[in-house]
């Protein structure tokens, strides 16, 4: 208790900075204690002793000081109302859409759902695998593919992936060229067309007719088309498919539950977006893009994908197949260099098709028809032509040149957008949201204010039978999809409530322990951040919206803009990349384009140190360029002489060098301003990976100590959580000479941007919804917190590698002995000596209610812990005990008291099967491979299924949900 | 799929009335399979043969069709929208808070904490248990008491209780009444007044000083008094304890964090409201409220009191104490007739204390006073008089009786509502949210519009400690409060986060599996019906402000009371009592007022049937009447032949009946209207319980049946959940002769009432923003959707009674052989042959994830079971699994092949610690133990503790926090 408040200044007692308490684990007595541990006599002392003099930064952040939460939420929520919420007929693969509230509440606005990780341990990630594995079978039902993955970015993206794959595929023929039908998406198509500039493709725009007639090695026809044009295709596709030609059909999930699948019609890839299934518009995203395809394709589909498996015990089990497909594995080789996907939005998704089920989802969409045949038989009553007879939910309406702006115009007028076509049309798009009073609003917008006709009658002359459908029959599909149980036993809310639990509780999220995963910075994500994603302000606008709609976006943007530009040093930022892998790309296209500009478009090496993450070499693949690898020394530095050897042999070649700091090994590397200033001496750029930018908001600027440009991964540093796998967010930071190479969008101007430069993401500020949350949390942290985050985040992270340092070998410390933010345990002489692999340590975590660092990464044999600033000491404590637990049990297989095959390190993870069992042969007691540790008395989060086969998995690949029957089996 | 959607008129594609589909478990292929289990042709004939003709509705019920989810929601935002959110400096025990953000999400909103019941089970509700005992030992804390139960319904009703308490407790004193000190918030006094005039209490008001002079058998001072005034109350409490007067303090929780104790100052009991403390005004309630006292009157103690004690294997475990003190045993000799408290408010306000912490709150608490004492030097400074000196956060501004209006006025102007004191002064109480600029804002009012300070100026002469506080030296807190660890750990999101998440996991609530409660019917408390309770338009309105910055409430109130009016048949419905216990209270007080009214005061006996809840016997002797049991007969129903030898026996002197209907054996009596008439025939009235109106609605209504009175639990029948044990809500239907009757508020007028009948609750509307909830319920469900809600009520308890009957006798059914909405099981064979309990089923039943039936009500040696409509048949069939498994373990034992002893069922339910046990010595293996049933492989909510030995506990009453060694031994 203070004695003498009275003598308190009242700006000490208001605490408007409460909440940096609240953010990060570690109070004053825990900071000193742990101070001490270190030897240190200060927070700034360790500081000094971790990061080169020489890029510390001098000047306290360009940021406000510290906001408490009520005070950022009334900001922030000022700055929403300054959004206007029309009602959207915009369509163009966004729509607004119901979020069934059980799943509002219960997933998206929890963070037993949210702050989970990508399932990279599955034995505690069943419950969001069986979501994604349900995810799957809907595409594959819905789109009539063999396969699916667990979502895409968004639909662009999937678009541009499916290029790449279909080239991947598609060896027999030799063309460069893609075809794209001229009825796309505009954004769609200039995704495809940025993607198709870096791989070297040619993109030929034309009628779906004209495909026959074009030399190309894969095509993309969209399903309805985007003005709404509903028509049979598979003539197309099998001519396009007798040229050895691929086609990819864009695809809508709504009217897939009238419509034949494209499947049916032939296509060997569909991709679309899930957004209208119950994910909020959100001006653009998150939502997530679906993927399916032919069983032929598997081994170079991109993204990842749910398999079925077995566990030791022979029980169904899922996790993520074929991982050998992707960038963390194969690099520069890999078929994409996705990384994070939309895994929260994909289970949104999936919940909602179970929650309606298909009889519910079919009746929204014959709903969505029905009015749509109104709208449409209305505007032909008031003798309006349409562009197409054939239709779901989309009409074009022949307004001539003259009109149309005025329709467009008195619209507004109305608070109703409608989509501008060409020069003489009209786009209308319905949704589940559309109700009567919509059409009969819209139908007065065409009709001089009253459309004077008993909207009833009509649609009891419709149910008559005796007018026209859009809707034709041989068009309709007749397979039955979403035939498995999960979506037809879940229609109550109390069923769908205890669904979601029961999935819910067969995994560990943020909200149950430390998840201390290197390199990906699994920190707070605060309420206060997340309240704001779920405002109907922030969630119902259209992506394509007038932007003097979205005034209150604009300025979000705008001012997350400066805050991350202060936090970077940079000069600019693009907020369009929506994943890490996207930032790369974007950065890289960036430094492609500003050497294009200056006659250097030769420079087509890109230089990346051994140590880098596995999504540089799969960028710079992607946007063309040749990886050389600079070695690191034995220290785990870049080996700057080998650089300089690499500088001397490529010399005016290099593009760039793809530098992570500080580095994946976990230490601020010394050489840092050497390294940048010797591709700066040759010509080259320098790309610093913000992967790990949480250790040094505050303390060091990337824009400052050398790098030209960076991406931000918004769900590391700056608290977007993880969803289980996305969504997450890449914007990038450049250097003032790259600003103007920054992506554009086609058809929603982002300023400052050239449409020359292309497009990255399908929304023009990529995943735009989930900006407030890293908003809140700068405001929040303000000045001093942003600063002292970083500092924490590098104080526990020294802290565990020096209570494990005893035990395990920190394999890379910086100059006076410190790690950075993360450290890398090296286990390959444990592993030499006992036989035991980084697996079975990741396993037995599990048992101790511990999700497992990072493994292998970016050294075999090793484990990357990352415990970021907001974990506190004791809990930081007690994932060292966990840790020293593990140890002992080591050391007794290595002396042999212990055989590696009977220990609980092989048979972890432990689960209910294994205490429940009768018959107990093992050397240690139930007790000890299920609570080795005393707090699992008091909370114990079991692993749903045991040691998982990943072999099994990937030679007998079901991405598809297993039969009742299977479960049991 | 809809072959000939087309052809459907848009109506039915429109689907508004969904959400029955959704709130109702059986769907249509269920309920046709349940019928035929049944063997009744449909529902129709189902409640044909269930519900006596005579009473059966014909008409529909008079309600508006079916709305969605999304239109309920808009009309009732447009509702809310008429609300006004002034800035409240009223006080008067009602604040505005911060709610934090991590217990908004965690607690409020969660449907794992606040779709619990009351922990009747301990084992399975160790983590709500574990808040409660946290606020148990909070309020020790602050009160300086050295015991507190779990929470009262609000500060008025405690103030009642702790004056019924004084008097039971104080019997060497023979005086009659109550003394009451002037400066006591109005609405606490006018609760006593209406409660002590039931008793036969007199109420002396008067200053605190005149205690001395004044006979009475207690006293209420309150502190700081109602218009702020501190100042130490040692002596006079001295003084009455000299003259054998017992003393209850209402007190302050932030004000006790820099205040010295009542404990400190003598007081016998002390009470308040937790509101304050993280729980939002929401026009009155809910909120919790805190009932301290002395360890020497624990016997006599209202309400429920947490206690600690050992489970079977030694381990803390934590349960409700002394349950015998409690109505639903000792019915009219119970202490109170409490039964709901408000345990999601309490815990949510310890969860606040939790999350500050003793620094926090202190923080909190300077702040406030510091602010106070900022507005009161301004005042000064401007010549204004204050009627005290000393004061926390309440000043009493001396304006004089020509400007008290006008000042009040132009605050209003300025959305700043003040109390009005007398008519001569204004009352102004600052709050957690109150700030800079609100109190600059507010000087103005004071100040022409222009104070022309500087408040930072200002600020700073304070600081320096030349100028007077309101806080004086003298009065201040020297003891060390909120020192035990739960208090101390929690103070980052992330500690809290996993801390609510460890108590959560603990619990079964409706997200897991049903929970089958005869008489409290568990049922969906859908989202879309949460969502509103956490607006601001709802949460931040004070239930004093004007009624014009209430016309949203206004207009809920109005729309629900013509709404339960229509389920209910009666002509007028109060919202006022706040509990099904002041709602018999309140119905039984109009009943006393009504027949006073007539000149037939002497009518003084209540006759309450054997079968009836224990709270009406204590509601009746809370109004003064006799209760005189008639019997049941064999059949369980209502003995009328008794019924009139009673009536002949006691003629006029009868007050009124109170019976149950359809009766708490779960039939529909045949007699009931027989039953009615011979009461009406010598003036009595009809007090018609409606704890089962989820088995009447749109079937027959209580109004139309012969009742006058009924009260409504809406935490029962209209879906406000039970928040772990509260908060409730139990509005009164009443016919046109007792509609002048109904309860009062002296503060804030109810329409068309007269303060002589009394008030019930401290606020006028009792647990205003809670309504919103049963407004969205019946919205929604429309006409159609609460007569099927009914139906399928009954028809599920019907299926339940035939799947079990053949194994467990149903004690009692209909004429024609149907049960209500729920059914007895007669246990009382199976214990004859077996030795088994009610308990060890009970147990048992939690080793499959369910929470038990009710036990032993109304009959001992009974489980009573009430499925509701939410569950589906596939929950059904899995419960009736557990009990026909339970059943055959019992057979075993009955057969001898398992001893009674060693038996599965009397160890139940089995823990984590049984199966990890190494040896097992039991006739059972450990899957039998802990998954006797296969759906546990995939879901299993383990019981935290064994079973719990409560005589231990009552022996060793311990309230309050165990230390952590204490936790560990």
């Amino acid at each position: 208790m203070t004695q003498d408040f009275r003598r308190a200044p009242l700006a000490e007692l208001a605490h408007h900075d409460a909440f940096i308490g609240r953010h990060i684990g570690p109070d004053a007595s825990e900071t000193s204690a742990m101070l001490q541990a270190l030897s240190v006599g200060s927070i700034n002392e360790l500081i000094e002793k971790t990061v080169p003099g020489k890029i510390r930064l001098q000047e306290p952040l360009a940021l406000e000081p510290a906001k408490s939460e009520v005070e950022a939420l009334a900001e922030l929520k000022a700055i929403a109302g300054k959004n206007k919420l029309y009602k959207s007929f915009i369509g163009m693969g966004y729509y607004d859409t119901h979020v069934p509230h059980v799943i509002l509440r219960n997933v998206l606005e929890n963070p037993g759902w949210y702050t989970a990780y990508t399932p990279y341990q599955p034995e505690i990630a069943q419950g969001r695998l069986e979501g994604l594995l349900n995810f799957q079978q809907m595409i594959i039902d819905l789109t009539g593919m063999d396969l699916a993955n667990a979502s895409m970015l968004d639909e662009g993206t999937a678009a541009a992936e499916a290029m790449a794959m279909c080239k991947r595929q598609n060896k027999k023929n030799r063309s460069d060229a893609f075809f794209v039908a001229a009825d796309t998406h505009p954004q769609t198509i200039a995704v495809i067309k940025t993607r198709a500039e870096h791989f070297g493709f040619e993109v030929v725009i034309d009628e779906a007719e004209k495909l026959a007639d074009t030399e190309c090695f894969a095509a993309l026809l969209q399903y309805p088309g985007t003005t709404g044009q509903v028509r049979d295709l598979t003539d197309i596709i099998a001519t396009a498919h007798e040229q050895k030609k691929l086609v990819t059909v864009a695809s809508d999930l709504l009217a897939l539950m009238l419509l034949k699948s494209p499947g049916e019609m032939g296509a060997d890839v569909v991709i679309g977006t899930n957004q209208r299934f119950g994910v909020p518009m959100g001006f653009g995203g998150p939502h997530a893009a679906f993927f399916g395809f032919k069983d032929a394709f598997k081994r170079s589909a991109p993204g990842r994908i749910i398999g079925v498996s077995v566990d030791s015990r022979g029980k169904t089990a899922l996790r993520m197949a074929m991982q050998t497909r992707e960038q963390h594995i194969r690099r520069e080789k890999a078929n994409s260099n996705i990384c994070t996907s939309q895994v929260l939005l994909a289970v949104m998704s999936v919940f909602y098709a179970i929650y309606h089920g298909p009889d519910g989802l079919t009746r929204i969409a014959e709903r969505v028809a029905r009015l749509t045949d109104t709208v449409a038989t209305a505007l032909k009553k008031h003798g309006f032509d349409l562009r197409h007879e054939q239709y779901f939910d989309t009409l074009c309406v022949k307004v001539g040149r003259d009109a149309q702006r005025g329709f467009y115009q008195s619209a507004l007028g109305n608070e109703i957008n409608l989509r501008l076509v060409g020069d003489d049309c009209l786009g209308i798009s319905l949704d589940e949201t559309t109700t009567f009073k919509h059409i009969s609003q819209l139908l007065n917008v065409f009709c001089a204010g009253d459309h004077g006709l008993d909207l009833h009658e009509l649609d009891a002359e419709l149910a008559s039978g005796n007018l026209p459908h859009g809707l034709p029959d041989v068009q309709r599909r007749t397979d039955a999809v979403l035939t498995h149980p999960v979506f037809n036993s879940y229609h109550s809310e109390t069923d769908m409530l205890r669904y979601l639990k029961r999935l819910e509780a067969k995994d560990i999220a943020l909200n149950h322990s430390m998840i201390p995963l290197g390199s990906c910075t699994m920190k707070l994500n605060a309420t206060a951040e997340m309240i704001p994603v779920t405002w109907p302000e922030f969630g119902k606008l259209h992506p394509f919206a007038p932007i003097d709609q979205a005034q209150g976006y604009s300025q979000l943007f705008t001012e997350l803009q400066q805050m991350l530009e202060a936090c970077t040093g940079y000069d600019a930022v693009s907020l369009q990349p929506n994943a890490g892998s996207q930032g790369e790309y974007a950065g890289l296209v960036a430094i492609k384009k500003y050497f294009e500009h200056n006659g250097e478009a030769d420079r087509d090496i890109c230089l990346i140190p051994a140590s880098a993450h596995g999504t540089n070499p799969a960028s710079a693949q992607m946007v063309g360029m040749k990886v050389v690898v600079v070695n690191c020394d034995a220290k785990g530095n870049v080996d700057l002489a080998d650089l300089n050897t690499k500088i001397t042999e490529y010399g005016r070649r290099i593009a760039c060098i793809m530098v992570t700091y500080p580095s994946t090994h976990g230490v601020f590397e010394e050489g840092i301003t050497e390294l940048c200033a010797a591709v700066h001496n040759i010509g080259g750029q320098v790309y610093i990976d913000g992967a790990n930018m949480n250790a040094l908001v505050g303390v060091a600027a990337p824009g400052k100590f050398g790098g030209d440009v960076s991406h931000l991964n918004l769900h590391k540093t700056f608290c977007i959580p993880h969803g289980g796998g996305g969504p997450g967010m890449g914007p990038i930071g450049v250097a003032e000479h790259l600003k103007p190479f920054l992506p554009a969008h086609p058809v929603q101007p982002v300023p400052n941007t050239d449409t020359a430069n292309g497009t990255i993401s399908a929304a023009p500020w990529g995943s735009a919804s989930i900006l407030p949350i890293s908003w809140m949390y700068i405001k929040m942290m303000g000045q001093t917190g942003m600063l002292e985050a970083t500092q924490k985040a590098i104080l526990n992270a020294n802290y565990v590698a020096k209570k494990l340092g005893d035990h395990y070998p920190i394999l890379y410390k910086g100059s006076e002995g410190f790690v950075a933010h993360e450290c890398l345990l090296d286990l390959r002489p444990l592993k030499d000596a006992s036989g035991i692999t980084e697996e079975d340590i990741a396993k037995r975590l599990m048992d101790f209610g511990f999700h497992a660092p990072t493994m292998s990464f970016p050294v075999a044999g090793t484990l990357m812990i990352e415990p970021t600033e907001s974990e506190s000491q004791p809990e930081l404590d007690r994932f060292c005990e966990a840790m020293l637990t593990i140890r002992k049990e080591i050391a007794q297989i290595e002396s042999g008291d212990v055989s590696y095959d009977t220990s609980a390190l092989h048979n972890a993870p432990h689960t209910q099967d294994d205490v429940m069992q009768a018959d107990w042969d093992r050397p240690y007691t139930r007790e000890q491979a299920s609570r080795p540790a005393a707090w699992l008395k008091e909370h114990k989060v079991w692993p749903s299924v045991n040691r998982i086969d990943n072999v099994y998995g990937d030679r007998n690949l079901v991405c598809s949900c297993p039969t009742v029957e299977e479960y049991r089996s």
